[in-house]
């Protein structure tokens, strides 16, 4: 279904972003789990819009209400339903986009699709919707790391030109969240800054790329066949709004070794675990992890909400210029960093479960 | 479920590459249309081993039979159940893998996964397994042409270092099927051969890029949010075996584009159909096609299997040689095409059919 | 899963008996649709408690909130979420039940489940916990009236000891609503009503048997195999607190009739429509409905909760006697005429968009 | 999907009645567990025609193939494909069936949805469909048995006007097994085959009820809300051709108790288990096990197929009379009873993966 996702742990996201809510039901939540709050909000604090200087000016505090499934701060194996209420939806700012197809957004595909669409923003096509995600995804990350030890940790790898060589073994949460950018590598992120900077004052937007890292994942995770890990990953990622790529370990570049560079030799290491030298499978093999540190890409386009004067349609199809106004981000992927956290810890959570079920 | 593919159009695939037979039960196709068996014994062929002197020359004929579901030719609504039985097995061709988890390949990640796994070849991991889906994706194909005239059309944009410039309107599969490549620019398709022979000669694989353009396909289809068609497209293709990345229209490069660059602006065609001046959305807004070309690349590693020594480890978990001998295929890459081909004719099937149980 | 109905019209409930709030995530509902809020709520009215001197005095407003989904009072073909707030918990009323099991309750089965419950109340498995599927089945019968002009009506056939003779074909909603049993028969209704309150005065429970009938469904509904329409119904009705039985047309009784007898005989009526002379079949031959009224029956038992001192163990499994106390329902038979109408309607309108789909 | 059943245990099964073959593909059996083939092709041999005198003489070895999924004797974790061929399904004797809808068979309803029907008999309506599901019963039932000592037990509670009282406790397979109508009861046994020979000579037919038990499930199985345990029993039986009714515990009957009579009283025996001195319950309250026997009914209507003619419509709509020929069996009620058994072990080893899921 379009607005559910996961089998063993599956969410069901509702809300439009000029709508009275947002949220989300979490069904499969193993009970007797304590959850944090705290961590839940604090995911959505990173995931917000208004956070700096770089990213839009919607003022929204989405505060998360828990209407279900808790019980005395613990789960009960019942669905979780999180709430979010739209305060700042100021519809008066869309009335210019009533009658005219906003470019490379999706105002004219949910009117072919659906016959109606709301006008008054980007209805369930908006980055709003990604709220029920990561609240959801907060959950996953903190049963992930109580159970297993699993850490998933997403930083911005480039934007537009600029592209950060930092290792992924040096990238912790703290170099992060060091700045507004989310690239743990400091120098990068200061003329990844610029360049936002620069893009916004020319009412222009840029693109770029976020990695995660999913640490301590043990080996045996995922399904082969159609729901193969990196192709649950990739779905996962390539649904966030913005999305037009994915890779996973090697990726793209991996095309250009031969197999006998690429090939991941095994070997034993001091404790006695099969290891593998190097990791350009991306700790996945076959769809299964193999133990390694899982590594996927994925990469966002540039936001297609500009502010300069554009050829468009209207609802009637008749060419007119789209003049943009109001408020915009001109580089989504620093927020995108917690959105594709909280996508990996669903799936990884909806893997753990699986197997589960299959293993005595 | 693993094995299971698609939501309205569903399929169920089985078998083993050393099994007795793999198959493919096909559930939710509409009755009463025409079924031409031709067709997906044609597109077998394609897909299968031995085709020419650049693939591996495992012999198997590969002759589809099908078991139910259909009546004097026609759909009868009911599962369609296709079978292929396994000829050229050759176990003892895998003795040597008994005992050694060959690198890069899904043995060891089977083996922690079930507790157990078929060492007489790559199971369920084998490219073998796709036989289904080629099969399946003849049925969606054949249904989505005669229903929407739609056309898929699969080719390699890539093999290692080579790549063809040629414009997507430009490829035919005429000029995909004249070379065993399945590069629609001939002289590329020259140079592309010769490097997989001599990466053959030296025991050693490539990989590639496939590219895949839909045609036809109406404005309307896909989901929103989580099944987003680029979502759904991706998993599809993340989940053939050795693709390790997926992009739909700008994809990566995308990133590399300012938004005022990158929007497709609208404008009224001859006919009065709304489109759009460039398709770096690659016929896909908000997850939702809108009319254009559908435009989207995978990615595939060089194939794992090369005839050179390995550094391993075994069952008992001791560092060992592996040595390889046997058949092998130096790129998969031409031979991944029909299989793209036959995911992506998957998907849109599924999204059409449940596009029609939205609208009246 | 646990809190999902359906596959092409889906829905997610969540929410705690003694929790915040219950309500319903509704995806798969046609856009442009136009719904009644008001059908809606008048729907909730009927299922709420405290209707009538027969039912449970717990005072619930159950008004509805809408929160996302609508626009201008139609569909816009995204998940629509509905709230119900409780207000009337009580927790204080539920402190005898912290630490005893309660005969023939939910108790003791969740807390073997999910190793802990919510202790206050019925949770889940509290009848509240119909709201969602009243709510959502409300908007399910509007849009197979307008679509299909199917009606869909229940009724109390029985109250323990009492059943009414009346003819499906006479029943009609004013006739059921017009007093508090739901028996559109008035004589036996009168009967019923004096037992039910016999039975709240003794402190004991009665069950009963609500009829559905559903009218004007097209024949061609529903799925053959595992999904049979009378499956689907009856996993409803089954799934409703307290349902101990099912069955469609002849049901139990049609085991008492020989074929001969039992055979629904083909004929064509005036408007030249192929119909069936009797109806044992209950509108529904292999699976899918042939034009003619659907007619189940569910079965449930009497309360669980009465006033009266039961033997029964608490957590530590030591014996004990639980009395009870507080509000209870003598009957709840009906108060889930709504409910086993609302579950039909999800299950029908599941059906007639999953044939949408195999449909041209 | 109309012929998929089960979540995280789930199967695909396919075939017409007069095709070449019907089959299943059974996905999610844990690897490495070892298999019986025989005890599958003895639950074959339980189900399959022309076993007595009693049943329809149509002769079928109903051997079974396993095409995939088994190494060595022991599960992959990987589909299970299981094959069997149609041997004597001799279409001439269908001639006569060619334009004429028999009446309350699948005939006309499959003509409505599909638009088409194989008339060579009854298609995927027909009861050899059931193969698949007793094929993958066994595999469940070994399963169930292994890891916790489920025993599933079907025998025939009634046939026509009678019915055996003997207690579920007595019930022994050795008994069951013992006589031709699969009645633990020798001297009801014998009064039914009577009555099955008398149907047998006049054409006609008789139905019946099967009750199944099911001893030794762990307390915890089973989900609350839509997926409650006798939900999905429910469904499950009301799938099988022919079942028009279910009821759990007391069932029906439960309607003419008092509460203070159907509640089930715990207690704790001898071992310090939680029992309850009653079952009305079945086994299952609040959708989940308690550990008590679970013991569900399911009525079969009379078999449609009887050797007398019938008044019905052709393909053409035209009132006409069916002349009936050919092979029938008179009472499906004992070959019902494998039936029966393997949806039951469909159902549970589904809900202990998913409760395996849920607990660490």
């Amino acid at each position: 279904m379009s607005s559910q996702f996961g089998e063993c742990f599956k969410i069901s996201t509702f809300g439009e972003s000029h709508g009275d809510a947002v949220g989300v039901v979490v069904d499969g939540c193993p009970g007797n789990f304590e959850i944090s709050l705290e961590h839940i909000q604090a995911e959505l604090a990173r995931r917000k819009p208004g956070q700096s200087a770089i990213s839009t000016q919607r003022k929204e505090p989405d505060e998360v209400e828990i209407l279900s499934g808790l019980f005395e701060g613990r789960t009960l194996g019942t669905p979780i339903a999180l709430l979010v209420w739209n305060r700042d939806a100021r519809s008066k700012d869309y009335g210019h986009m009533k009658d005219v197809y906003r470019p490379s957004h999706a105002d004219f595909t949910y009117q072919e699709k659906y016959g109606i669409r709301n006008w008054k923003g980007g209805g369930r096509a908006s980055a709003r919707e990604t709220i029920g995600r990561v609240a959801a995804g907060a959950i996953a990350k903190q049963w992930l790391k109580a159970e297993y030890g699993v850490e998933i940790l997403g930083f911005v790898r480039r934007v537009h030109q600029l592209e950060t060589q930092v290792s992924g073994h040096e990238v912790t949460l703290e170099r992060v969240e060091s700045n507004p950018v989310r690239c743990p590598d400091a120098a990068a992120a200061a003329e990844m800054e610029d360049a936002i900077r620069a893009a916004r004052k020319a009412g222009d937007s840029l693109g770029g790329v976020v990695e995660v890292i999913v640490r301590h994942a043990p080996a045996g995770w995922g399904e082969p066949v159609f729901d193969k890990l990196e192709a649950e990953l990739g779905k996962a990622m390539l649904s966030i709004p913005a999305c037009k790529g994915f890779e996973v370990g090697s990726g793209f570049a991996g095309v250009l070794m031969k197999g006998s560079e690429h090939n991941d030799a095994f070997y034993k290491d001091d404790t006695g675990t099969v290891r593998t030298r190097t990791n350009f499978s991306g700790g996945i093999q076959g769809g299964i992890t193999n133990g390694e540190d899982i590594v996927v890409r994925a990469a966002f386009k540039p936001t297609a909400t500009i502010i300069q004067d554009q050829d468009s349609v209207n609802e009637e199809h008749q060419e007119v210029t789209f003049k943009a106004k109001g408020r915009h981000d001109p580089c989504v992927v620093p927020r995108a960093v917690p959105i594709c956290e909280a996508m990996a810890a669903l799936v990884l959570m909806d893997q753990a479960l699986r197997q589960r079920a299959r293993r005595a």
